[in-house]
């Protein structure tokens, strides 16, 4: 399986990505903080960011609808996506916003490939075909799996993918791992077990490092 | 692009193709009650057939919603399909039901591909990868589009992609013909001008006679 088309990167594309429990929440806090000193910020997530992903993200997460088979998953996953890079992401980019995401394509990698066993072949193409964008940077939260469980579940009330058993997140957790380990270019790695706070010092430091290296 | 997936035909799959106003509702009971003489049927139709993929059809034909972007449309279709074929489809086959769908993947490369302009070799890879099989019979009825739409208009109440413009209907008809002419041994075309008594005769006789040769 192969593709024609390229993956273009976007300098001022930053996504945030983790496991359950990594403390994304205020960690995107700070980093929007740090950027909007100085540029325009556009924040959204993923799935969702427009009203048309935000009712596909409903389909994909609310464990009361019936669940989507592995292929259907992955395939709403992108078609959330598409529309957010055609209505919200690339739109942003071109008016010169920097573009902060709560987990983007690095996601489906790690959750549909690495958790469900998916094609990561057929995973490129969707992105290489109906993304076609890559991130600058990518700050990649990481926590042993029953640490951010554990904190996740503190939080109560699971989604369907939530609710999966712990191998699974096991192997979500090595997918994002490797995939950081081949692209450290675009990956910076933080151990999430520290404090919220540390964290999100060290994820404001990489991203100054960064926009430093760019500039 | 190229994909190392097979498409598995599967003989006791019937489809049923054609544009707005084509008259398909009469002949898919005529084909239902043709079949049910002697075998078990199982019906449906797409974008839908299941819980979900009622919900993303839905989305896709809702014109109140945020319109889909026309790759989002794409990966939405094959969503639906995915699930169909996993939840329906597949199963019925395995109990041994002949399956008869108002609208299958030709339905893709006709609308997705001809009337949106999205490449064909990418809705092959999906074909392929996300729904695996194809039809053993597919009835496609033809009509000229104003004559069409003109059927479809005096019902009343367009959804989106039914209020389309007329260029839009024209390059999917030429996209179902050019199908059907490629592959002769799958489709069988009924000139869908004839009265609804005439086109239902047609198509049971075509299903009749596929029957006798696979018999």
């Amino acid at each position: 399986m192969t593709t024609g088309a390229t993956l273009r990167r976007e300098p001022r594309l930053v996504t945030l990505e983790g496991g359950e429990g990594a403390g994304k929440s205020t960690v995107l806090a700070a980093l929007r903080a740090e950027l909007e000193r100085d540029v325009r910020v556009t924040c959204t997530r993923e799935p969702g960011g427009t009203p048309l992903a935000e009712q596909i993200r409903t389909l994909l997460l609310d464990p009361t609808h019936e669940p989507p088979c592995d292929r259907t998953e992955l395939l709403l996953m992108f078609a959330s996506r598409a529309q957010l890079v055609a209505q919200v992401i690339t739109p942003a980019l071109e008016r010169g916003d920097w573009v902060l995401s709560d987990r983007f394509t690095d996601a489906s990698h790690a959750y549909q490939g690495g958790g469900r066993g998916c094609d990561p072949r057929l995973i490129d193409v969707l992105e290489h075909e109906f993304v076609g964008i890559e991130p600058g940077l990518t700050l990649l939260l990481d926590v042993p799996v029953d640490v951010g469980l554990a904190r996740a579940r503190g939080r109560g009330g699971s989604d369907r993918i939530e609710s999966e058993r712990l191998e699974f997140f096991e192997r979500v957790r090595s997918a994002y791992l490797r995939r950081a380990a081949a692209q450290p270019s675009r990956f910076f790695v933080i151990d999430a077990t520290q404090p919220p706070a540390a964290v999100a010092e060290h994820a404001v430091d990489a991203l100054r490092r960064y926009r430093e290296r760019s500039a």
